[in-house]
């Protein structure tokens, strides 16, 4: 067990702020993944709080400002779970940063994803309890966590429009997987925030603010907003993220494996974010010019992401495996991931490939090539 | 004006049932479409109603059976008013059908999608009178048209989820722009269904039907499906169409037009569907490997499209206008039109281009070439 209560397995991208994400195979294990494996994006030190002392503050807009223990969180309002599927809106940077470097960001590669059952209470209650003004926009959302990054130094914070935070499926989360939340998961109380990017779930929540507008903060106003290629980050620039867009990658095989040539396994994830599903998955092994549908895995509800697999007949030789998914609206996922490149490497959702080499029974199958 | 009501600058499909789109130069007019311009799409012919004899009735998993005149609907319930695009699943078709032929299909171009304000009443207000039982999963609309095509013979229908249903934004209408709507639209009731396809906006509205399950009929649950590459229609093969994807086109310059050189002017649409709205339009001159905004213009709220507008500076000689919008989930439209070719020849949203020749002064600007 490594630190934070996270396996050893974990691809660390940063020891402080601690920033890791889920190795394939055990993101590969299920579609619920393991706490002790579930990635971890941070922008501050992880605060140490004390639940007994610890309070919810919700201001702003509303008729009724309120200060609320954990323990009144927990008697006054009926508990909750939701499974959902929390995505870093840095996943898959790694490809494009094999295109151009994006300095100063993780090169976060499929892992940064993952899905928890969690527990908790509506935000839409505790919101009613305050009884928000009509002229409120949006949510916004403030942690304990202060962050250097920020210019200026400031605690984590963000916000999702007031049609979003009305809706059940957004909690405050103080277990997940039936745990208590780790800290460094946000203990006492976090926001799950299901189908927007992973950034909205602000940890070691502390304050609600009812607002007229979207969260003025650095983390939305400044960062986590996609930019034109040749963007440079300021306030307001891009435009800001908040769903998640249809992604998929590829779990096994891994980029450039060998594998014994005949049928083999391919599985993967797929996720639609915002209010769609996935409803198909198809694999392409000549570059797209046919296609063949995986077959969809456990249905975990809405707000999960599905797991897929197929059998591939690959014969001796090189082969690029080609995935692409369908969402709801019948939307496909762009081709070219060199077009997605954009300077803080946010959002690459192009169609996931991966490179193996089947070599015949006898050869060395199994193996990493080079 | 031609049958119907309509203007002669349509392009028409078919004479009976009455298919016909608006040409672009009418769709460039501006984001509200006329009426009298506006596509039709229809399967059946339009049904002759007496507005005094009509009834709408509610019923299947209701407390409360309705069965409510035109007087009744509009005395009784709020009147409400929303700005939404239609656009049919087969919009921009043409496109695939130039890939490969789709027989029986009619090759809609970029004009079967238009935009207008609707009046009427809130479907959840119908709903709620008639108190819906709390296993409801759809609600099921069955217009007064019976259509020759389907297996069996039937009148045109097709259901969306109860939290669709729900939302204010659907509405019963019986006006388009202000005046009452025409019979080829609908008259005297048609639904409303903004983000969704067009097909789900049911016209000549007779029966709202509350259900467990997706509408059964033909128009749902054997058509409007999207299929893979190789496959056959047939009862609930494929993907049920519901939401819009995103997509775009360009109105002006046309496919072939001979524009004069210097700065020219783009215009075109993109529409986001479902419960997203477009963000950004870029332009590409050079196949994608640079791109420029476009401006983005008149705002007509969360359920219309935009209208966009840019200024390409263009040399004498042959040149590609390529577009990709982008969704407020940050996604943008897949490159390839002929890989999301499909038998039925639905969603087609790749990637807008069109070819124009630039010709320097003097030359023949302003017709098109051969």
């Amino acid at each position: 067990m490594d630190r934070y209560g996270k396996r050893s397995d974990l691809i660390v991208h940063q020891r402080e702020p601690f920033n890791a994400e889920t190795g394939l195979a055990a993101l590969a294990e299920g579609p619920v993944t393991a706490t002790d494996a579930f990635y971890v994006r941070g922008h501050g030190a992880v605060p140490e709080i004390d639940p007994a002392a610890w309070r919810l503050h919700v201001d702003g807009a509303v008729e009724r400002e309120l200060d609320l223990s954990f323990a009144t969180l927990r008697e006054a309002f009926v508990e909750r779970h939701v499974t959902a599927t929390l995505q870093c809106a840095g996943n898959r940077r790694a490809g494009l940063i094999a295109i151009r470097d994006i300095p100063g960001e993780a090169p976060w590669g499929a892992g940064a994803t993952g899905t928890a059952t969690w527990t908790g209470v509506a935000l839409a209650d505790v919101l009613a309890l305050a009884h928000p003004s009509r002229a409120v926009g949006h949510i916004g959302f403030e942690g304990a966590d202060l962050c250097p990054e920020a210019q200026p130094v400031q605690r984590f914070g963000g916000s999702i429009p007031f049609d979003k935070a009305r809706r059940p499926e957004v909690l405050l989360a103080w277990a997940m997987n039936g745990e208590p939340l780790l800290p460094v998961h946000g203990a006492p109380l976090r926001v799950v925030v299901p189908g927007y990017i992973g950034a909205r779930s602000v940890k070691w929540l502390e304050r609600i603010e009812v607002r007229a507008t979207p969260w003025p903060g650095y983390f939305q106003h400044v960062v986590y907003r996609l930019l034109p290629e040749d963007g440079t980050p300021g306030p307001g620039r891009g435009i800001p993220l908040g769903l998640v867009a249809l992604n998929a990658d590829v779990l096994s095989p891994a980029e450039g494996e060998a594998v014994a040539a005949g049928p083999v396994e391919v599985r993967g994830y797929a996720f639609a974010g915002g209010e769609r599903h996935v409803v198909r998955v198809d694999v392409s092994l000549d570059a797209g010019a046919s296609w063949s549908q995986a077959e969809l895995l456990d249905d975990l509800g809405p707000w999960a992401w599905r797991h897929w697999r197929a059998t591939a007949d690959l014969v001796p030789g090189e082969h690029e495996i080609l995935v692409r998914a369908w969402d709801s609206s019948a939307a496909t996922q762009p081709e070219s991931e060199a077009a997605l490149w954009n300077p803080k490497g946010y959002v690459n959702n192009a169609r996931p490939r991966v490179r193996v080499r089947a070599v015949a029974n006898g050869d060395d199958a199994g193996a990493r090539s080079s």
